[in-house]
């Protein structure tokens, strides 16, 4: 959908080849603390969400790069296909999961309707440890993932919306996340040959 | 020095035996995000680097159950090696690097002086894309290191100081933080016999 662009440069890049995986526990202590720190900070379960998913998009915006310069995904034809890729290569490369992907059509939703995707994360490794103590049952623990994809997919010309529809910390089976396509967006960079 | 406790059950065990290892860069991003994130709630360096230690502190607690039940490091006879089992065995388990561990002999110190090592991190993961702004050159960036190496010691047994001493962050050519032994906490559970 959108042209490859090219990984940007850094100085750690050999470096960080030798090290690109840490241990998902460290990583989920360090998120649980992170919530901890800003349920702390804003003392407000709904303003707590919100920066999580904000911190979450300018993760995303950054770590396209990364997979588009490792995952060898090639180009999306569709929305449907971005949401493959997301499922099955971005959550594998990042989180070590496997993730499904179900298409979304909306009953009576007009031929020209935007398309959608959720995201059914089974072994979600934010949640390891972690319980909601009551006065926090509604926080969207796991946010951060929305803004990730909303981050990484806007960077590669898609406006999405992105919902945490569901969650094990509120007591449903699994982590279902939903991806709306709401606008295509051209990048500047782009040929308009392409 | 300490006898090896039990791991904590955990539901989670399975699906994270699966799971265990994330992309560095994801972990890399989200520690910056932490980062910005103090910084912004505090609008004090000093104040962050003291909440990043703290942090790390409260992960160093829980994650040397992982570390105890995962490592077969056995236990150690004395500071030295203990140091050693973190540079050569935890930051590899943990961050994916190994460490050089440095043993510390100040001049002029007494006999019966407290023994304290340096760590030596030179691929230092967590300051991967990092470049401190002039207004918070003083930060100590990595000093959830220190919270963690300190809050992990606790839990077996030995209260030790940690400090943030040199930092690539800070133009220096590696990062090195040092820990000295302050006392030997005998815990509550160990059997007298041992």
């Amino acid at each position: 959908m959108a042209a490859q662009r090219p990984p940007y440069q850094r100085l750690g890049d050999v470096a960080f080849s030798k090290v690109e995986k840490v241990n998902a526990e460290l990583f989920t202590l360090t998120y649980g603390a992170v919530v901890v720190q800003l349920l702390k900070d804003s003392e407000d379960v709904e303003q707590t969400s919100i920066q999580l998913e904000k911190m979450g998009y300018n993760i995303g915006v950054r770590i396209i790069d990364e997979f588009l310069a490792k995952a060898n995904a090639g180009t999306c034809t569709d929305f449907k296909e971005t949401g493959e890729v997301i499922a099955k290569v971005a959550f594998r490369m990042f989180l070590g999961v496997t993730v499904d992907c179900r298409h979304v059509v909306e009953p009576n939703a007009p031929a020209d309707a935007m398309p959608a995707f959720h995201l059914i994360i089974v072994d979600n490794p934010l949640v390891d440890f972690v319980e909601l103590p009551e006065h926090c049952s509604t926080l969207a623990y796991c946010n951060l993932l929305c803004g990730v994809v909303r981050g990484a997919l806007e960077m590669v010309g898609m406006r999405v919306e992105t919902k945490l529809l569901k969650d094990t910390l509120w007591g449903d089976e699994h982590t279902e996340i939903s991806v709306s396509l709401k606008e295509l967006v051209h990048e500047q960079y782009r040929d308009d040959d392409e």
